[in-house]
């Protein structure tokens, strides 16, 4: 298959992620296949790929595309063998994500793969609950509610706020059930003399998050533009303090700015060796 | 390799998730891969496997515990050769997850790969932004909250309380960016005629959740035992009342008892044709 140029001279693909499933394997797989590429792409999920008639319908979309010159790569994770063996017919690179693997694992562990065990993402009994459990922890223990369960929870973030602890707390939450409180230390923290009184007994479950003053000057503005609030010596000055907070009482800390919500919370589970609650 | 049973006569495995990165493409991919096997597995992650020293010392633990007869099997997705080339001499099965697919990928696109461009996870200027303003949104336009901007949202979720509706607006805002307000429907709702004054503007973007009366009943048990709000009989009659709302107003609705937040979310956006906020 040879490549259209677009205008900019850069390559312009249309990419698709197909399962019977979320899809979201394939996405995950997929997009960080490709970002080893510097390439334009256009990319469609196609989930839920669970009939004959949706795989041929899918195919004859594709291969229609791929006659006008649209260029398209296919990543499919299927465990259904007719929908996989349907799904090979697109005219294009088509990539069986799981096709390769699935032998040499097979070896590996001495048992036959069962298609239809595969159910990455389907509601397991049980791990749903403690999930959504660790979410609503994490809501019930977010900033500025007055009543706090810091004994249940795995970690409590600490950090002044718009440093980033809420999106942490609910990723931590909704990808492993880590349950994630969050306390905002503000001005009646820094001059008071070592920790809240709140959190000391907790000492061993803190984390800091802290985050570049000119990006937190930002973030605020976005919400409270030309407010004290949001001024750069404001900014400035929360960070001075509590980054000082963090070394006086030894508590680990790690800077956000140019971090994901993903990396922060891998971060953090590494440092304080949590580990996914199953 | 050959592996040890245990006691049930499941094979137990150590696996391993490793990258220099979040490992959470390893993660998923992995889990995937493995859930088409009837095994036992004890999954650890390793993410940030950043030096050759890092890379050096897991080997040597991985290499240990193959002696000692602790079957292990290491699924790594690495950007730096050097690194990728330590972590090989792990005398297991290891498998290099981009490696197989890099090169067809190249000889398809028709530009080398670039290993430094492989940030799957990194922070992307704009992205975060999208997704944190996201969840700030989801939050904001929450149960109970009174002041609603329904007209910024992608999908507003209706449901009786307990129905899933806070978790899939947050899972949807985290993923993919997608801004989702959520509306519980209540008593009021059901006597009245018609949708809530408040939802009529907005009848496209709306999207109902049900439940098995059931499952409702256990969820709202384990938050409010031996209540009216709890028991068999509320649940049914809630139920009746907010599939009879749906069915009248036509608005599609999904029964969330045996789905995973991941799949109630990517099955709303396919029906509601809504894509990623990049």
């Amino acid at each position: 298959m040879s490549l259209h140029n677009n205008k900019k001279g850069n390559k312009r693909m249309k990419v698709y992620f197909v399962s019977d499933g979320t899809a979201i394997t394939a996405e995950v797989f997929g997009s960080a296949m490709l970002s080893f590429f510097d390439v334009d792409i256009e990319a469609e999920s196609v989930p839920f790929l669970a009939t004959i008639d949706q795989a041929n319908g899918f195919v004859q979309q594709v291969n229609e595309e791929v006659e006008v010159g649209k260029a398209a790569l296919v990543f499919y994770t299927i465990s259904d063998p007719e929908i996989s063996e349907v799904v090979q017919r697109c005219e294009t690179h088509c990539y069986n994500l799981f096709g390769d693997l699935l032998s040499p694992i097979e070896k590996a562990l001495g048992v036959p793969a069962q298609p239809n065990a595969q159910k990455a993402h389907g509601m397991k009994a049980g791990v749903y609950d403690i999930r959504i459990d660790a979410i609503n922890y994490a809501l019930a223990n977010d900033d500025g509610v007055s009543i706090k369960n810091f004994e249940e929870a795995d970690v409590i973030l600490l950090g002044v706020s718009r440093s980033g602890k809420t999106p942490t707390s609910l990723y931590m939450a909704m990808q492993y059930g880590i349950k994630a409180a969050n306390y905002p230390l503000n001005e009646d923290d820094f001059r008071a003399v070592g920790l809240p009184r709140i959190l000391r007994p907790h000492k061993s479950k803190l984390y800091g998050l802290t985050i570049d003053p000119q990006r937190l000057h930002e973030i605020r503005s976005g919400r409270m533009a030309a407010s004290k609030y949001a001024s750069q010596r404001q900014c400035r000055y929360e960070i001075e303090e509590v980054e000082a907070i963090y070394r006086q009482e030894r508590v680990s800390f790690l800077n956000t700015t140019l971090l994901s919500v993903e990396e922060i919370s891998t971060k953090i589970m590494a440092e304080m060796q949590l580990s996914r609650h199953r």
